[in-house]
């Protein structure tokens, strides 16, 4: 498998490895059918090429040249034809589970997580560095996650996969070219291309880099790898020590005009409320946020190695016991969401809220006061009702959902990332 | 002029009128170009059918074809040639100022207000009724209404002009379908199709009708009627006695994902702040809408007859005197307004906000503490800032977007509205 670096370009042309004399009607036209091609084994697996044709349209001869270009490129794989009971079915089809793989890194206040996924979706290795990056320096920071992604690089490659993108998660304010402004949580990270950076100490060549928002990450990752199949409008909440929302409108990422939306965290609640790492008093964040909520049940935040974000365990325990100092505070953090909330849906008016982060492990204490606020402080909560439900994915959402880009973008359109098909006839 | 009926349907089939026999593809192009080369005429007026094909990159042949159509459903006209100094120009086309034109009707809890619009986008006719609608029937709110836009309808065609759409503005939330579902200020009028019983209590054919919030309606009025020439990403803020939102990204009206977006005046700024008409505690409009700024003044609202609502103007003289309960009230209330607008900016990353209704003519004391909310309580706002600045069009902003729905409508697809101008060849 040819192996080109387009690292840092966020769309690398798919004429790259256009033929002189082809006209770019016809190149244009085949992208689309390969993607189209692509797309329909994405969504169901070990089809014939006779059944790839009914379902798409297309002739068996386009399918079959669009079959072979991806299979040559590695996207796709033949199983051994099976016989059935009537006639001799065709072989089938399948996007190729031991083909490209996407990186996936979040980083976060207090761990790094990596993970690495298949073509089709799956999860096949992942890694987690709990470790409290405030006081750290941004290159350490990003050291310590190199470190975590060259490691799972090198046992996928091992394994047979070719690792070809990546996408990083930060908690801050990210803009739609991948700087990262502000994570008010973190130490001197301003205006700092995460990605980028990462990508030049991994030295690894990749086809597809990508920065993002924790919490827009994670929202994807919801979508793609959550258990709802038909969540298409919806916010999703990354509750860790920063509380961030990635909204997800017909199916794509909402960031807001200028790509620095969603910042829920950062709604006021309460004018006079405690200070917030922002600057601004009253923030979601400050009231709810992990520590926020810690020290309002009276539990200091501490850290474990366990993986477990530090006293969040400690919190749950005493919840299952009915501790009424534990379950006033978690009602306080669940109001105060449900108010944060309620100004989301004031403007988007979406169908659908999804707790994440350690919300998720929450969200039993936490889904009946927010709906509550959420009946009384939506005006539009009679007509238009919202659901609340807790992630599946607990607090992997961002990490899969960073993975997930690299290989949502290879279904999109296989000839972005892999101009390579497009040469082949 | 043919007129017909095309009442209540929110996109008149421009298939209605095409002939057997002639490709359905044929007819998707050539409506298309019509939309083409009026929209070019709508953008630069007095062009030649030369410098309208050089313009369109259209063929003369297919622009004499076009124009003959537009002109003759009376969209288009062409003014007499003046000689130019060198050569023979063509004959100059325009929009038809005296041809089709849109009413719009705004309803809102102490006024009802109408005005009739040309397709040049100039305002022909305006009627602004005050008086207090809050415990008036709907019936009788409408049937008052529907006077009004009679009466304007009469006066317009005597002039000449062809009343064919209706755009009518209320002050609740509205669906996609145009059901008005709740007005927090007003008395039962839930699950009223607003526009569909004026229409009805009109009696006249209409080919397009449209209900929105009232806000929503103002946000278009400011973007084609307003001052500034690029604002295409703001909020309006719609202030009366309710404060409502109207959002434009890219251009377009964004309502949210099921319409009942923008609800800028339920946003909460006090949790436990006073009880709001919507039911819920501390929302914007409990405290800075028009009745809670006038108390918090000291003032007690007034009715006039004068067209102007009442208190404002003694509140405004007193703002003027620099009399010290009404400077501390404004502040008051511009940073309420601060607070709601800093949630809809953390969730939009919006450019814009422009201040309408009674707040425009406030803006002198309410644009410096807003700013300095938003300064502090938008995460963004040292990346990305925002420009408060007050509307140009008062309270009419919301009647001409309501009487400009139409215009538009005709502008960006004669054929859907003008079936008619397919079928001349």
């Amino acid at each position: 498998m040819a192996r080109r670096s387009f690292a840092y370009a966020r769309e690398p042309a798919a004429t790259a490895g256009q033929p002189q004399g082809v006209p770019a009607r016809q190149q244009l036209l085949k992208r689309h059918n390969l993607a189209l091609v692509l797309g329909h084994l994405a969504g169901a697996p070990n089809l014939s090429r006779a059944q790839l044709a009914a379902g798409t349209g297309l002739t068996k001869a386009t399918v079959s040249t669009l079959v072979y270009a991806l299979m040559d490129a590695g996207l796709i794989v033949e199983h051994d034809p099976e016989r059935g009971l009537i006639g001799r079915p065709g072989s089938p089809l399948a996007l190729n589970a031991e083909g490209p793989a996407g990186l996936g890194v979040e980083i976060n206040v207090d761990y790094v997580s990596a993970c690495v996924v298949d073509l089709t979706g799956t999860v096949r290795l992942r890694n987690k560095i709990v470790r409290d990056n405030r006081l750290v320096a941004p290159v350490a920071v990003l050291e310590n996650a190199a470190r975590a992604a060259a490691r799972l690089i090198d046992e996928a490659e091992a394994g047979g996969l070719y690792v070809c993108g990546l996408g990083v998660g930060v908690p801050g304010l990210v803009d739609f070219d991948g700087v990262l402004h502000r994570a008010p949580n973190l130490s001197d990270w301003e205006g700092i291309g995460a990605a980028e950076r990462l990508c030049e100490m991994v030295g690894h060549p990749l086809r597809s880099v990508y920065c993002d928002n924790e919490a827009n990450l994670a929202a994807l990752g919801e979508r793609w790898f959550g258990s709802s199949d038909d969540l298409s409008d919806f916010v999703f909440v990354s509750g860790e020590i920063g509380v961030g929302a990635g909204i997800v409108i017909g199916g794509q990422l909402f960031r807001g005009v200028r790509g620095l939306g969603g910042e829920l965290g950062h709604v006021t609640v309460d004018p006079n409320g405690p200070r917030c790492s922002c600057g601004s008093r009253g923030c979601l964040e400050s009231i709810a946020g992990r520590e926020a909520l810690l020290e309002s049940a009276g539990l200091a935040p501490r850290r474990t190695d366990t993986g477990t974000p530090g006293g969040t365990e400690e919190l749950l325990e005493r919840a299952i016991a009915g501790e009424r100092t534990t379950l006033d505070a978690l009602d306080r953090a669940a109001r105060a969401l449900g108010i944060a909330l309620a100004a989301f849906l004031n403007v988007l008016d979406l169908p659908s809220v999804v707790l994440g982060g350690f919300y998720a492990e929450l969200a039993p204490w936490l889904i009946g006061p927010v709906t509550d606020e959420l009946s009384v402080r939506v005006v539009n909560s009679s007509w238009s009702s919202t659901e609340v439900v807790a992630s599946s994915l607990g607090t992997e959402a961002s990490v899969k959902g960073a993975a997930g880009i690299t290989t949502r973008r290879i279904i999109d359109d296989p000839a972005g990332l892999f101009p390579e098909v497009l040469t082949k006839t």
